[in-house]
């Protein structure tokens, strides 16, 4: 019966030229080696690495990616299940070490119930336990032979930790704790792996010893029955329902009525209770964790890297392909025939796209000067110097902030300048951009991680005056204020529109910037009495502005300083480099216009010559826009985006996607009988009847 | 079993004080009557039709939100469909009138396979049409005897309609059109209605007539079959799949394999097609057209204000009973013990959401300011007089731009204010934003349409400096570009903060910074010789300038005009929209700080001036936020939404909803035998007895 039979395209071409031509002509364009770049970014081992781990997942069903945009929740939830136990097994089969496991959840850019059981659950358990807990719960985590997550947020308790409100009671007759859920605001709520997955949780409670409430602390927790998956008696917990994205994750609450677990479950790695009398003891000051912080940050900066990466890509390769209108002015020939203008020929669309592109590039930079300077860190602190730290923990906050909302605006700039076609699920962009949200939100929420890092930019100022912080290689900050303290009525230089290609003077204007912000808030708290609530939005602006500084300044000092880029075979990557560097620091100038202008250290002429500039890199590095994005490396499989695929056939893909569509399996439509028949009349006047025949 | 009991939460109260007493608290502190403000924007007779409508709805299976974010695609649609029958015999049984219908469908909130039935299909046909064609096409639609869409954009083809590569060629012999899709981009693609509803579309196709291309024309074509609902031979027809949003419409794909139509198929109120000769007769010049899109835009506007004011309503409501951190240098007390402070309380929170509320009330008046000038702008028309009409269509073009991208700003920084709960589809916000992104991309995509407004503006003023155009009441654009000529080195007089609250300055202000951005642009072009395409960016800018003057200005000219509100008992009233005027121009000014500062209008000790101005601002309004979004009068019924309950019982409708999430129906997850079970060990060792003993 042909009613079950799904609707099939006519096998026709599009209109010409063809994706692939187009592509190849922009690929024809760029001046430099693109597989030397990527293997630069990304070494030429780790790139092996992907590409043999990718063989695999290609051929495997659990990793298939073909039913991604079409999936409801639970089927998003069941498939997430499978393709961890096929993991699981791949990497057994494969002898796959953890890069290649790493590989596999990056290209197949879904997170799952299991995610938090890897990044969350185990992390805690390796740095928070003593040895007798790691074999009793680190060891058969590892082997999945419990599968956790980490359980601190409540329904009415996020960014404020102190605030929590579940308890932990300490009964030293039974050696148990007695975990309870007082209200119906201390729900564990938005806990990832918890609602339908978890065997066990790292559970945060107060914990409450011989009366005394001694603030949140985390215990390992049982919940769920090992013989049948059920929650245990005294528990309640469940799924939290849809979200806006991460919908493959099984985010969940959990409530304890009166719910007793043995003294080993307190993790006591820093802290300790007495099993017979209840004793506390406080850990060690924990300032080391700053630098597990500073870990975690600089990933976050890096894969913000990626996700610019993937939009940039997606958007490009789509703009290469499409074409709108014919520009009079200026009109695009093909084969002596005028076609319609690609739209990556109009500078509107430049505008938008290449900035995002040397986003991505300038938090590569950024990120790999994290790790750096981490490593650096660790050793300093080693030897009991802890000087680094603080400037690095501010830095990586505001960081963190400042990077994942840009990545948010990137994704969504691209998509918006993919036109309609942005809005289809197989854009590969919506989707991504519902998954990618939340980061604005949790690791901190963005807007008070500014407060960390404006704090320290205070008290750096408040230094730098008092004379008592010195300019250091290591210290960025402290060399820019005082910077600004020897000259705070300093004024921009430059004199026509290529002197803001100068790396110099771009440094000395996003210093310059910050140092005055900073030196505002410090006027009004300090000299004018107002409270720290009343600068808020000041004090957000400050940490932005510290780390568009560093932003840039890792950038630019990568370009003058790195020994593999000094080669003269990279010649032609580096003066593409510069260019985006240049791009990166004079668009962000450009956005944040009116900071360099209410200092009056740009006036209004240079700020048109600003403007000049931008549009004149633009134009520069327009021929090397699609060089520029293959050399993110982002394997097809990994976009599953009709606009974005490696060989621009854009619409044909569009076309096979939509095939696909469950509504199109079957001709008529379910609801036609009840709710359109009814109303339906068939035709009888003469000239329907005249239409009918036809 | 008890495998398929649901999880219940325990009836406990969230911690206190509960959000029905926090709210109560807010409204005690409002100073105007919110009913009031209500009646003057909606009229009392409008907000007693839609508590009649409510009625009727709250009680209507068929218009049940209670599974509206747990619902796959195929379940929106169906539940759509259903929704559209009850609509139909509802406003049959209960003798609605269109207001009646209007207001349902407002508050369902969701668009559906009918919606461009109503919105695209009939408008056209109401006014495409020739006599013979009303009864042959409109008279059963309005019957819903057939089902229409309206399909213009192609596969490849988007705001470029002359791209269009559907064809249409006349056959005389057989008096018949043959429409036919040349190549797999001329796919019909993104028409609602079209992949599952539709009977019929009206098709944009190329007129091909006695061997000319006359370019697109619309043909009404019957698709479908009106006995079993099937395609029609020659015709491919389907859904185009999953999209961002959206996904309760059935937006479809066609294509035309010569597929032959009757003559009367195209549309001929306009242009002719001689049923012998095939002869073509072009339409009337058709500069009357414009004023239906200034109507439609109009609307456009209105609906941004509605758009707003839900966003707004959720986010300041759930930002009084949201409890975050304790303020040392000022806590909140309640029952004479401190409690965290409500979000509200915070700054940035304010700066956050209260120019999102008074951006509504600005969309407001110039959506009403727009529908005035429209009826002014008619008469005109009637008699003869065209000057209205192109200010009018400029300026509309831009304030689609501007008003539809500010409503997508402000949705999304509302959702992002509710921290993580926001993130949740119990928010209401994430469909919602889903929903609504499609209107900066479709009727003229934003940035597009910048261009056609500054094409206006740019003429304007070479008209003004070559002394062709007098200053007029009707025409603003020409009043701020002659003053701007007089005294093109003007500088804001404001010397203290509160000057700021002036009206005439902030006027000034604005239409000096349009002026001068419009005059530096026309400088480009026309003395530079730069190309258009290199100036797009600047041009979006002046669109968006000259736009910001005219949200501003109708907001303050209707607080001095308006009679209504001259009556003493609109007092309160009026001083609580006078600080959301000034909030609204105040904070524009602050976001567009740059275009100020480059014209050197204003000075970098003025900015700081506004800025404090702003937060003064913030301050003042802050005890009328929760008043203010009652006024907007939305019922709970229409937001859905756990956090913008008018009650604030956000914790209880959280957990409720939570309640109904179908992955909490089974206790053990699909999945779980095959993919979690075989990994999982019972404990062995001597401690884990010891726990599971527990």
């Amino acid at each position: 019966m042909d009613n079950n039979v799904a609707t099939k395209f006519p096998k026709l071409a599009p209109k010409g030229p063809s994706g692939e031509l187009l592509l190849a002509n922009e690929r024809a364009k760029g001046t430099f080696d693109v597989e030397e770049l990527s293997k630069y970014m990304y070494s030429e081992e780790w790139l092996q690495k992907m590409s043999k781990v990718l063989q695999v997942l290609e051929t495997e069903p659990a990793f298939d990616k073909t039913n991604r945009y079409y999936q409801t929740r639970k089927e998003k939830i069941t498939t997430s299940l499978w393709k961890e136990k096929r993991l699981i097994e791949i990497a057994r089969e494969q002898q796959w070490d953890e890069t290649d496991v790493q590989i596999a959840n990056f290209l197949y850019d879904q997170s799952t119930p299991f995610t938090l059981h890897y990044n969350m659950f185990i992390p805690t358990l390796r740095n928070q336990t003593t040895d007798e807990q790691k074999k009793l719960f680190l060891e058969p985590a590892l082997k999945h032979e419990i599968i956790g997550c980490y359980a601190q947020t409540e329904l009415g308790h996020g960014s404020n930790v102190q605030g929590l409100e579940t308890t932990a009671t300490y009964i030293p007759e039974t050696q148990q704790f007695e975990l309870h859920s007082p209200t119906l605001t201390s729900a564990k709520w938005w806990i990832g792996g918890l609602g339908k997955a978890a065997t066990h949780a790292i559970v945060m409670a107060r914990l409450i010893t011989n009366g005394k409430d001694m603030g949140p602390h985390p215990f390992c927790v049982q919940i769920r029955s090992l013989e049948d998956h059920r929650p245990l008696k005294g528990i309640i917990v469940g799924d939290i329902g849809p979200k806006f994205g991460f919908n493959s994750v099984d985010n969940g609450f959990i409530m304890f009525d009166h719910y007793r677990v043995p003294h080993v479950a307190f993790l006591a790695n820093y802290s300790k209770v007495n099993k017979f009398t209840g004793e506390y003891t406080k850990p060690p000051n924990a300032k080391l964790s700053y630098g597990t912080m500073v870990f975690v940050r600089a990933h976050i900066v890096m894969n913000a890297r990626v996700a610019m990466a993937k939009a940039a890509t997606v958007a490009v390769r789509y703009s290469a392909v499409r074409q709108q209108f014919v520009d009079a002015a200026n009109p695009r020939k093909w084969d002596n025939k005028v076609i319609e203008t690609p739209v990556l020929d109009y500078t509107m669309q430049q505008y938008r796209l290449l900035p995002a592109v040397a986003s991505a590039y300038a938090c590569f930079f950024t990120g790999r000067e994290m790790m750096r300077l981490y490593d650096l860190n660790q050793e300093a602190v080693k030897a009991g110097n802890f000087n680094l730290l603080a400037d690095l923990h501010a830095s990586s906050s505001g960081l963190k902030s400042l990077t994942t909302t840009m990545v948010i605006d990137v994704i969504e700039d691209c998509r918006r300048a993919c036109g309609g076609h942005g809005y289809s699920m197989f854009s590969g962009l919506g989707q991504f951009y519902q998954d990618t949200l939340p980061n604005v939100t949790w690791e901190g929420d963005n807007y008070i991680l500014t407060q960390q890092t404006a704090r320290y930019l205070l008290k750096t100022f408040r230094n730098v005056i008092a004379g008592k912080a010195e300019p250091s290689e290591y210290n960025q900050t402290i060399n820019y204020l005082t910077q600004f303290m020897q000259n705070p009525k300093a004024k921009c230089p430059a004199t026509k529109p290529s002197d803001f290609l100068n790396p110099e003077l771009v440094l000395s204007a996003f210093g310059f910037r910050a140092a005055y912000g900073i030196a505002k808030v410090a006027e009004q708290l300090d000299r004018h009495g107002r409270s720290w609530n009343s600068m808020l939005v000041e004090i957000a602006r400050i940490s932005k502005a510290h780390c568009q500084f560093i932003l840039v300044r890792n950038f630019i000092v990568a370009l003058q300083n790195d020994r593999q880029l000094a080669q003269p075979q990279y010649k032609p990557i580096v003066r593409v480099l510069r260019l985006l560097a240049s791009l990166f620091a004079l668009h962000t100038m450009e956005k944040e216009l009116s900071e360099f202008l209410v200092a009056s250290y740009l006036s209004s002429e240079q700020s048109e010559m600003l403007k000049q500039q931008v549009i004149q890199l633009l134009d520069e590095i327009r021929p090397e826009a699609v060089s520029l994005v293959d050399a993110f490396a982002l394997p097809d499989y990994y976009l599953h985006s009709a606009l974005g695929r490696f060989d621009g056939r854009v619409y044909e893909s569009m076309t096979e996607m939509a095939e696909r569509e469950p509504l199109n399996h079957t001709l008529v439509v379910d609801g036609y009988e009840e709710c359109i028949k009814p109303f339906i009349k068939n035709i009888t006047t003469s000239s329907q009847i005249e239409l009918a025949k036809l």
